[in-house]
Parts: structure tokens; sequence; C-alpha cells
């Protein structure tokens, strides 16, 4: 039975923006894994994109004395001495979507980026029959974002040499701003086929730009995140493929770590903690998954 | 209860020259979960070298209809169709250690070779006060070996860059061609204060060198892995370090993955099989540590 928790064990998942959608997957898989486990979990954020606040939160969450932590960091830096003053007040901490490598969490789980990126590139030039030109649309300077592009980029040049990336262009993550990049995209090349959005909002304002061009369907735009805008739009057409994180895997794996750890599982080495053994695997890719109509009613459900 | 198997769920793990210690880690972290999960393990595989025994291997256990297989393999192209044959079976399959990326398998647990060699860099020159002349001993072609020099050379010019990697020779992954390499090095470069052995036999062939010219502890030698005349070298001092794999880590959620699949606990999105979405992580770097004396006593035990 040292996979059964008690039923006062408790869990929390700290977040920033902490009403958005895109949490919800995460906290589904980590209560998934609570029921199976037997034992409670809470979610808790900042509601505002604050540093303070997120910060703030997390002591307060420490004060309670939880099981363990399930947390994504909006600054690395800034939460680093706060993730590991719960460490040391012998609380398991583990770092999901955004990480503090720094800190001494005991593990991240989150989604290779780059890894992302080739996934669209194989995608879109398959479908492309590996020919054509296209388009890049993307917040230039946000991490994550730029090695979605750098994963595309290089994919796309290796696999489908004749697949051109003509343009990189900034989308600022704003869908009317992107409605209006893609709108001069389509008049500069009137031949375009294609259009990898890094980002949801991205994605939706390519899919309006080529929409009112009237080129619904002879562009195909891959978008990232599934949000319902993009879902709709993927089961409408307007957007040919979005690709998917592994959300759901980062709340049920990422408690299971925490469990491991609360209840001292692991056992590599005797005194695995002064002998500096990760306890559990420190780094974690959860997947992505390319949605299309075909597999698009499964995540709609 | 959903962490609970049946007593007569059998999970099999499959290896190639099975006889070798380094498995043993692996296989303890599997029977650890197995333990927990109150289910039972059967370690088997090919005794030899050779491709076709641990595929023949993998038909006998797929025969058994187990409820899950963790497998390493010898060569991925060759065991890839009899690991798509299990899945077919609806066997749950997990990769460890040496990989079939092209399979079908559900996720691969393995070490990030290329951050081993780092955090080899890292130790050493922080130990030579990032001053010196080293050398990597290593076996040219063999795909970890190469990523383990890779990620010690950028590392160490990254970090460290008055510590000079003055030469790559071929240590034939043989304890008395490295000696001899070693030897050699020695007499070329006098003043050499460093050695990183991409594997455990150049590790200790390399000690063995080091101790005959008596310069031991002046020439600072990290090595890779802990089997037993490895671990006892660091407790002598004839090896300043050496780098563990994470293998418990392999095994023990090797083991709780391919549990989770045949009891269908992960279900992200409805029929993810169809949907072909990741049931689990699909990629876990397992982590290293850094063994020196000050820790050596717990894998010691």
């Amino acid at each position: 039975m040292a996979f059964r928790g008690s039923s006062n064990e408790t869990y929390y998942m700290v977040t920033f923006l902490s009403g958005i959608e895109y949490w919800k997957g995460v906290y589904a898989g980590m209560q998934a894994a609570a029921d199976d486990l037997g034992v409670k979990t809470v979610y808790t954020g900042a509601p505002q994109y604050d540093i303070n606040q997120e910060v703030t939160t997390m002591q307060q969450v420490i004060a309670k004395k939880p099981a363990g932590i399930l947390v994504t960091s909006i600054n690395a830096r800034a939460m680093t001495p706060v993730i590991d003053q719960a460490i040391a007040a012998g609380i398991p901490v583990i770092s999901f979507d955004s990480d503090a490598p720094s800190s001494k969490r005991y593990a991240y789980l989150g989604t290779s980026n780059y890894e992302a990126g080739q996934k669209a590139a194989e995608y879109l030039g398959k479908t492309l029959n590996g020919q054509g030109q296209v388009v890049v649309v993307t917040t230039p300077g946000e991490l994550n974002l730029d090695q979605r592009t750098q994963g595309f980029k290089t994919e796309m040049a290796a696999k489908y040499p004749n697949v051109t990336v003509v343009a990189v262009e900034n989308g600022n993550s704003n869908q009317i701003q992107t409605a209006q990049v893609t709108s001069t995209l389509l008049q500069k090349y009137p031949h375009l086929s294609g259009i990898f959005a890094t980002e949801a909002d991205e994605g939706t304002g390519a899919a309006t730009a080529v929409k009112e061009a009237n080129m619904t369907g002879s562009v195909k735009i891959v978008s990232f995140d599934t949000d319902k805008a993009t879902l709709d739009a993927v089961k409408s057409g307007l957007i040919t493929a979005t690709i998917a994180q592994g959300t759901w895997n980062m709340g049920f794996w990422g408690l299971m770590d925490a469990f491991a750890i609360h209840h001292d599982l692991l056992h590599p080495v005797a005194s695995w903690q002064t002998a500096g053994v990760d306890p559990v695997p420190p780094s974690v890719d959860t997947g992505v998954t390319v949605i299309t109509k075909s597999n698009v009613g499964a995540y709609l459900q």
C-alpha cells in the first residue's frame, strides 16, 4: 500500500496568471493522480502577472506545511529563494512548465520547445509535400517561442529542403497585430503555402487574415496550444493543425514525484539526501501531440 | 487503490550482455517499484553482445503476455520491429538506457550524456581551480561516449577557459590499452593535471598508469559509472570522482510508466490511443551524480 496517501495529505499547485485556461490541463492531471493516491490538492496562484504576488503566494503555501508543491515560475531568479525556502522546510517542490533551474526543486517537467518546433515542421513539410514558401509568426525574445522557431527552421531545412522559410515576423502574441502582419505577408508572398504560429493568439490572428484573403485551406496554418478558440478553428478548418503540450503529464507525474519524495519511496542509495542523488528524474519532457481535424474531437470533449 | 496491482501481474526487463553489473542498478529500481505496487518482475536478456539473441529473447517474453516490458536495445534498428510487435500485442513497452527512438515504445528513460560530460567538466574545472592541462580518454565512434566528450569540452571551454583540453585519445574501452595510452600522455604532457575517462574501464586503466608514474593525486581523474572497482578507487583516492548514472530512476519510473499504461490510469484526453497522445512523458532524463570520497560510502553500501 505504498502508493496510498492519507486523506489529510494536501499538495498545492502554485501558478501565475492563475485564471488562464492553460493551467487547467496541468491541474486536471494533478487531480487525477491525487484521486489515484487518495490525497488532496489545492489550486492557487498569483491572479496577475506579478512577481511579488507569486512569491507571496508561495510563502503563504509554505506556512500551511503542505505535503508537496508543484510550481511554475513567473521568473526563475525571483522564485528561486522561496522555492529553496520550501525545500529547507522539508517540502518537496516540483517545477513545471516554466522552470527555476538554479533552485533546489527536485525535478522539472515541461515541454521541449525545440522539439515542439521540430514536430510542427515535420507536419507542415509533409502536408505541403515538401514544396513551398512558409513564414513563422512569433514573438522574438521570448525564450520558449524562440526555441520553437529554431526547432522549426532547423528541422525544415534538414527534412524538407524545398520548403523555404521566407520570413520570421513579429506577431507580438497578439491576435490583431498578427492579423495585420499576416495580411502584409500574404501580399508580399502571393504563393505562400504555410504559416507556423508559435503561440495561440498568433495562430488565431493568422487564421483571421488568411480567411479575409479568401485563402483558407490553400495557406496551411500550424498553431500552438489547445485553447477553445484554437480547437474550434482546427475543427472548422481555419487552422490546419495545432501543437498540444503534455500539460496533463506535467500535473500527473509532478504529483507522483512529490508523493514519492514525501513518502520516501525512493532509496537508490542510503541517505540520498546527503549523497546528492536525484531522488526522481530531474528533467522530464512531457511531450507534444499534433492535433488536426482527425483527432480534435478527443480534445474538445 | 489505483496503484495496487495483482500478484499474477508480471513485468519483464530485457537487456543485452545481461550478466553485467550495470543493469543490476536498473533492476533494483524496478523491483522497488514492483514491491510498492504489489506486482512481480522477471529479469532476462541476451547473455552475449548478440543482436539476434536479444531479438529472440524479446519474442519469448512477448509470448508470455506480460503486463509490461522494460527494454534496453543493443541496436535500435534491429530491435524496433520486435518492440512494435509487443505494442501491437497490447503490451506497454518502456525503453531505458539505450533507446530505439523510431519504435512505438511509449517512453525512453536514460542519461543525458552531453549533460553528464558537462557535470564532469564542472567538477574537474573547479577542482583544478580553473587552471591546467587535461586530456580525455574515450572510445571515439560510440555515440554515448562521444556525447560525454562533447559536453565535457564545450562546458570546460565555456566555464573554465584556462583549463585546456590538450588531447582526446582512444582507450578503446579497455583497461590495458588505456593504461598504455595514459602512460604516453603523461610523458608527452609532464604538467598534466587532469584526465576525464568517459567509461569505467578507461577510468581504472588511467588510474593504473597514474599510480605507476607516482602521480596519484597530482593528476586528478574523473571517471564514469559505479562498478565496484571504480568505487573502491574513489574511496582509496586513485580516482578523484566518478559520474554515477540514475540507473535506479530508470527502473523505478520505467515500471511506474508501464504499470500506469497497463492499468489505464492515464486519460488526458478521451481515447488517447487513437488521438496519438503520449500517455506518459516520452523522454525522461534520469540524472547523474558526482561521486567523490565524501559520498562514496553511500554507494558502497
